[in-house]
């Protein structure tokens, strides 16, 4: 059985990192290899700290180095990656920073074993078809009403069937504020299109002030109001999400468990679940979480803001759900993480996008591309080098 | 007011960690200084993640290293505790070590609040009195039940009034294997010990193989049962909770947020919330967590297994709260935890214990006890030195 020769962990980042919220300026990626084959996978993680989990030296029982429950496994069927999911989990318990590391480990592990079977990891999940889904282009609502029309209006010509206006001031001023740039987006979408609230968790946990929008969203016609709330206030959504019958709550971005993806679909009433499969601990919980979206009556969307392998690896699991059409579709992308990727999943004639019919996530990574961006990275501790960056090879 | 002039992160280490449930084989320290007055707090966490996490450097707006939130920060009050802290968790919000980490820095930045103004913690807080609790010895099962019987006895001879038996075995045969445990448990202690039980999530998410231990635990007169199943199982523990009236479920340690806390309170049904102020964000979180534990009847008690550094931070939250009087209590901590600390919080004639009455947490750190401990750590990026251990001093 094919036996794991070796993890490799790389750095990758832009020159200059910016003060905002793009998550595309670094990356951490994973280089699995067994039976002759390779996987990639990508952590939407801090990267130092997710490789200091990695060869962390031990605390306790439940404090283990990540690898050392990873190097010399088998591998040759989901059962073994779960396997070593869960020997990582158990091991590494009280690292807090393991299930964003076990993301990228967990991909690359997928799309290894994509690679040993010559299938795409959506049908090793029992997937018969993958369905188009409708991508939806993700900007930040204008500082004006009228540059808010004039974004929307942008993307519509632009060919997408659904918009995502992000907060910026959303919710800092009054609800009358608000209101206009939700007229003025429902506006510049035309009545056909798609539109998606993100309230980036302003409200904190106060559902009064989060429900003052409802009507507004209501009336521009919103298809989603996203993370109003702080991520952890289960109840707070809970309750807010029964004042919203025409409204849906949207969240979980958050979660780096499937247990914790449950909770927001058991206790927090969302009606569409969003998952990094970058994040959740990789492609095994974020299966798990669509599985239980489709029997519980949520919608699963990706959360993806990062490369094309990312985007392939966040499609997978929910790609044989043909109801749950809507994806993120990351638009602006900065060149490290244009660098990752030698292909791309692009848009058809449609607008829709579909996951790769290919071995693995079906999505090559382009090693040359990526050196000019690999930093150096050194951890020693009691004088033994624990850490040095590998040589990047495709 | 006065500045933080220097925040300085310490590892300390056994020469060799076993692969043992012993969490007092290393530490990770906080040192703060301002003012002319010093602070040091422990984070319960993985210290080479945690150390990552303080310098790593910045992915995108919502990731950035910890220490860029503190340095030069002004504190005069709690007010501007709850502020840095609100500071990190926005600015390093998508680093999922980061609650860990802020666990270490909070508690310093309350010891050193009380050396600034001479006062105890506790009393900072807002309590007037700081109440006596009894602390309870932890161990695991015995082999045999002669084996649990026979320890039960020695710690009952030993004066405690309260006793924890861990897994070990528990839940891994049959339910009369584990009732002869506990009835043997129950037998050592005599019909006045405290006695409760630890099954170290044994059960996963499965109600109804830790329900078939509810009447051998009701038999026994156990006063908790803690963790039976699955941290993030929240709606498992629900249920579980709804059939043992008699026996009080108890859980927490694993809460690294107070909404966690919250949530285990709102939804899991826990009778008990274990709150470790070295892994839930430190002393503000964790008083958050006493003031809800106590307004929806629920008893708060300490989680520690480290210091007696961390004994009297976890102590704080609840010092004031009378009936909230049990109290997790390491008896066997390993060399390098004992010399972290000049003083010990012992135990009265009656076997009870007291949060100090002292400046800050009441405890002198050792600083040249500590040095054969200390791990030489060097981190390098991008061919600068991000972190590099620095001189310990008192």
């Amino acid at each position: 059985m094919p036996k794991l020769d070796s993890v490799d962990l790389f750095y990758v980042s832009m020159p200059v990192v910016e003060d905002i919220s793009d998550g595309s300026q670094d990356a951490l990626l994973f280089r699995v290899a067994a039976g002759g084959k390779v996987g990639w996978g990508e952590a939407e993680a801090s990267p130092l700290p997710s490789i200091a989990s990695w060869i962390a030296p031990m605390s306790h029982g439940f404090c283990h180095p990540i690898a050392s429950s990873v190097l010399g496994e088998t591998i040759d069927s989901p059962a073994d990656i779960a396997r070593i999911a869960a020997r990582v989990k158990r091991r590494s318990l009280d690292i807090l920073q393991t299930d964003h590391t076990l993301s990228g480990l967990d991909e690359a592990l997928w799309d290894l074993l994509g690679h040993l079977r010559e299938e795409p990891v959506w049908r090793i999940l029992g997937y018969k078809k993958s369905w188009p889904k409708t991508p939806y282009a993700s900007q930040l609502f204008g500082d004006t009403p009228q540059q808010t029309f004039d974004k929307a209006k942008k993307a519509a010509t632009a060919g997408f069937r659904a918009t995502k206006f992000g907060w910026s001031g959303f919710g800092l001023g009054t609800p009358k504020q608000d209101a206009d740039h939700l007229m003025a987006a429902r506006d510049g979408l035309g009545k056909d299109g798609i539109l998606l609230v993100d309230a980036g968790c302003v409200f904190e946990d106060d559902v009064e002030r989060a429900a003052k929008r409802l009507p507004a969203l209501k009336a521009a016609r919103a298809t989603w109001y996203e993370e109003p709330l702080d991520r952890d206030a289960l109840g707070e959504y809970g309750k807010l999400a029964k004042r919203t019958p025409k409204v849906k709550l949207a969240g979980g971005e958050g979660c780096y468990t499937f247990l914790m993806a449950k909770q927001m679909m058991d206790f927090a009433g969302v009606g569409f679940i969003q998952i990094d499969a970058g994040r959740i601990g990789g492609i095994t919980p974020a299966k798990q979480a669509a599985d239980y979206a489709k029997a519980k009556g949520v919608t699963f969307v990706n959360h993806t803001f990062t490369s094309h392998l990312q985007l392939s690896a966040s499609l997978q699991p929910y790609a044989g759900l043909k109801e749950h059409e809507l994806s993120e579709y990351p638009v602006e992308l900065k060149d490290v993480a244009k660098a990752i990727t030698k292909n791309t999943i692009g848009r058809d004639r449609n607008g829709q996008i579909v996951t790769p019919d290919a071995p693995g996530l079906g999505i090559e990574v382009d090693a040359d591309a990526l050196k000019p961006y690999l930093i150096d990275v050194q951890i020693r501790v009691g004088g033994k080098t624990l850490y040095a960056t590998p040589t990047l090879r495709a």
